[in-house]
C-alpha cells in the first residue's frame, strides 16, 4: 500500500525559514490524478489551519458529490482518495507505523540517499504500508528529512536545473516507482 | 535538439468535437520548468487568438524581465524557452521539418503507437529536430494523431485510470524520453 502527502507544514521558505503555506486548487487535484493513476491508496493533505481544512473540504464536497461530480466523474475517482490532516505525524498515525520516503531537490548534509530503483523494489515487496512525503514551498526540513526512513535523489534531467513544480516531480517520482516499465509502456 | 508545444487549437473537447482552449498561467510555469529540466530546446504555446498572445506576452514579460525575474531568477531560466504561435504548423515552420511525436492518452483507431523506449532511443541518436504535442481540453485531434509521424502510448499506472492532468503527463513523458536512468537516478 503506497500512500503519499502534500505538506503544507512544516516547509521551507526561499530563506530556509520554516513556513506554512497555503493549499491551492490544483496541487489537490493534479496530485490526486496522478496518485489514482498509479494506485495509491491515500493522498494527505497537511496543513495545521483549520481555515484551511475548511477550504479543502470545500473544494473536495464540489467534486466528490456537488456539480463537479456529476460532470466530470473521473475527478471523483480521483479526488475520493484524498485526506486532511494537521501534521505528518496524524498522515502517520492514520496508516499506521508507515515507512516513510521523503522526497527533496536540494543538497542536503548528512542525508543518505536511496535511489528510485531501490525505493521502487522495496516497494514491489513490501508488506508494511509507505507514506511518501511531498514539500511545497521551497521543500521539507532538515528535520523531516532526518526522520524518514529514506529520501530520494533529486529529479535531474541532463542539465543541472532542478525548480521542477511540485505537482510535476510528484508524477514524475510515482510513474519512476510504480509506472510499467519495458513492454507494459508499449500500449 | 527536443522541442514541446502545448496545443489550445484544435484540440477535443469532452464530446469529441474540435474547440479552442484558454492559455492558463500554470501550464506555462510547470511545462517550462520541465522542459527546462530535461533540456528542451524551447516550449510552443500553441493559440489562433490574438488576445490570448497578448495575454501570455504579458505572463512572459512579468517572469523574464519585470519583477517576476527579480524575485525568482530560476523561473526566468524557464519562461525563456516559451515562444507563442498560432498553429502547430508555425510551431513546426520555427524549428525547420521537425520530426513530429503527438500524445494520447485516448484510445484511436488506426493509429500505430511507438513504445517510449522507441521513441528515447530514436530521440538519443536524432539529427534532425523533434517536436512533442501535447493537446489540452480531452486531447489532440484525429487530424493531428494521423499528421505526426509517431504517437506514444497513453501513460498508466497499475490501474487503467489514465486522466492526469496535461501538466503531470508532459513531466512524466519528458522524463521517460530524456530522465536519467540506472545509476544517474541514484543521485
Amino acid at each position: 500500500m503506497l500512500y503519499c502527502a502534500l505538506v503544507h507544514h512544516p516547509v521551507r521558505a526561499r530563506d530556509g525559514s520554516a513556513v506554512t503555506t497555503a493549499i491551492t486548487n490544483l496541487d489537490v487535484h493534479d496530485i490526486a490524478r496522478s496518485a489514482r493513476t498509479y494506485g495509491l491508496a491515500g493522498y494527505f493533505l497537511v496543513t495545521p489551519i483549520e481555515a484551511q481544512h475548511l477550504l479543502a473540504k470545500r473544494i473536495l464536497d464540489h467534486w466528490r458529490t456537488g456539480a463537479g461530480a456529476r460532470r466530470v466523474p473521473e475527478r471523483t475517482d480521483a479526488l475520493s482518495l484524498v485526506r486532511i490532516v494537521a501534521s505528518i505525524a496524524d498522515a502517520r498515525d492514520a496508516i499506521d507505523s508507515p515507512y516513510v520516503v521523503a522526497t527533496a531537490a536540494r543538497a542536503v548534509e548528512g542525508i543518505a540517499r536511496r535511489s528510485f530503483e531501490e525505493e521502487r523494489a522495496r516497494l514491489a515487496a513490501a508488506r508494511t504500508p509507505t507514506l511518501l512525503l511531498f514539500g511545497t514551498g521551497h521543500g521539507l526540513t532538515d528535520d523531516t528529512l532526518r526522520s524518514a526512513d529514506a529520501v530520494l535523489p533529486p529529479i535531474t534531467g541532463p542539465g543541472g536545473y532542478n525548480h521542477l513544480s511540485v505537482r510535476a516531480a510528484a508524477a514524475i517520482t510515482l510513474d519512476r516507482l510504480r509506472g510499467k516499465l519495458g513492454t507494459g509502456w508499449t500500449g
